[in-house]
């Protein structure tokens, strides 16, 4: 076991604070990660204060990670010492199941476990990101291409291959009108992925505020959703809405906007029920459908396809002792668009 | 002009009763049909009585439409006097939209035209099958193949290609697991046609009371929803769940049946809105989306279908009489598995 310094919270809806885990002895298959770089995603401030319903604690939240491979364990053929490294939300699942073994590791029926709020096979639980190390099994490792640099490509683990997998999954690309809801730490790397694909990108914020932004990350139109107007211009307009928000919508009103056979597909994730009328998916025969993060192949050919298009995420580098400071600015949508923790200041 | 026998609604929540309208002259590309046969529908009800919102009075309900061709105008190239023919839904649609063109002529974003409780775009309102004869343009007018009598043929007109269309649109057929989601006048169909399809086919029902008939129309497991053991034993199980159910559902409970990348898909056309967590839908990249009845193209195509396979609907042939006794029968769910006027009782 080694001790290291890591950053949690302590008890539900509590700040976090500097403290020390122990990650376990690297195993055979096992890779050690000097942890570089961890990104804060907002999935991280609902479980960390209980708002996808009860979690373990002490928690270490940080699903978002790059780093260095310190050390391998005897068996490893994928990785050697001093490789560019990242992990994302899973760092084991069954293996066996339909789904592990289609590589959609997400949805793995047999007991996928996270890389944090979460307990492994062994029994022991998942601590993540915010921390000086993390070991990881090599099939739950990803490469990180030459081309980007650690600290933009951390949020990519969530935040690329959330909005990555859905945009492939239902094809946008070239002659597609997609539009990305929200101008958040996922709907910033929605746009930048749609508009690499070829698609046409419109991105629906609550205000123009960010519009420069979103122009400049690849979008070609921008619109406010608290005007009015947009809704009545935009109906019937888009083949694919990516809803990047986690709070409560007038789905009806969103899903008025697609096209005939049109999907508005959710990964954000609302801690409370929506309501809709059947009617809004009727008509058009729509789909409203969901995405959870992507599985580890998908997630290396994200990562290359990112690096290959020369971007990572827009950043704000933190030290560890604006954690906590950070969590109000993305509850305030305070961000452009990812704090990144500098792993250097855990310590 | 003709003066018909009809039965009408003439406001509101009122009974149908005798009256009778007037049906305009044959133009160039209409035929006159004397209606031999109408079905009910549930969504007659649902409009008589205001349940989808405001509606016309007096209405003459049914898009359920079987009967021969007497008269045909001057520039009809589809049909002869003598034919049998069938009418749905739909009577007119814009013709010119991406829909029309792609023959989704049910979504008309131009402004298609029901057959009834609808204005047709000579500004006249639409009345439908409870009567002696209607007139419909050539184009929105389905040949009944001979394999098929018209009595059962009748409830194909909506009963029929409202499930044709989405199971064929989510690829229902072999290796792929159905569930038919209620056991009546859709669903019946819905175990029919996913069954000819080739499809494993399983229908929800609330009870067992149907059961016999459901294993004999072609499915292979019958389950009781109302019984809790079937959610458990079911979970992940279908690719595809085709609701027919217009009562308010738990709809989480029913995606949790659904394996990755299942589809629940809805038919059935509820008064309320219904709620679910969205969490239901990322877990397993799972759709909820919703279906009405098909083009005309595809009407025709399922009418090929179900007279290849030896099947029409199964029916309760009633007289013009009966039918406000009948509007009470459906709701109560009281009817195997369709009520069927027998047009030459309306005089």
């Amino acid at each position: 076991m080694t001790t290291v310094v890591a950053y949690a919270a302590p008890a539900a809806k509590a700040p976090l604070e500097r403290t020390t885990i122990e990650r376990r002895e690297v195993r055979e298959h096992d890779v050690l990660i000097d942890i570089k770089f961890a990104g804060i995603c907002h999935s991280d401030i609902h479980q960390a204060r209980e708002g996808w319903g009860k979690a373990i604690f002490p928690m270490v939240p940080g699903h978002e990670i790059a780093g260095i491979v310190a050390e391998v364990g005897s068996g490893v053929t994928k990785f050697k010492v001093g490789d560019r490294v990242g992990v994302g939300c899973l760092v084991d699942s069954c293996r066996e199941c339909d789904n592990c073994e289609a590589g959609l590791e997400q949805y793995c029926t047999g007991g996928g476990v996270g890389t944090y709020n979460a307990v492994g096979k062994d029994g022991e639980p998942t601590y993540g990101g915010y921390s000086q190390k993390i070991v990881v099994d090599e099939n739950y490792t990803l490469r990180i291409p030459d081309g980007i640099s650690l600290d933009v490509a951390a949020p990519l683990l969530c935040a690329g291959i959330t909005t990555y997998s859905p945009l492939k999954h239902w094809n946008a690309g070239p002659g597609k009108k997609v539009a990305v809801l929200g101008m958040g730490g996922l709907g910033h790397m929605g746009v930048k992925i749609a508009h690499a694909l070829g698609a046409e990108v419109t991105v629906l914020s609550q205000s123009l505020r960010k519009k420069d932004d979103g122009l400049k990350l690849g979008a070609d139109h921008y619109y406010a959703t608290s005007d009015p107007e947009t809704f009545k211009e935009l109906r019937g307009t888009f083949d694919l809405i990516l809803s990047t928000v986690s709070a409560p919508l007038d789905l009806d009103a969103y899903l008025a906007l697609l096209r005939t056979d049109g999907a508005f597909v959710n990964v954000g994730a609302p801690e409370e029920p929506v309501r809709l009328n059947l009617f809004s998916v009727i008509g058009g025969r729509k789909t409203l459908a969901g995405s959870g993060i992507g599985g580890i192949r998908e997630t290396q050919e994200m990562l290359d396809f990112c690096a290959a298009h020369g971007f990572g995420a827009e950043i704000e580098l933190i030290g560890a002792s604006e954690i906590n400071e950070a969590y109000e600015r993305v509850l305030a949508s305070d961000v452009r668009y990812r704090f990144v923790i500098d792993a250097a200041t855990i310590q």
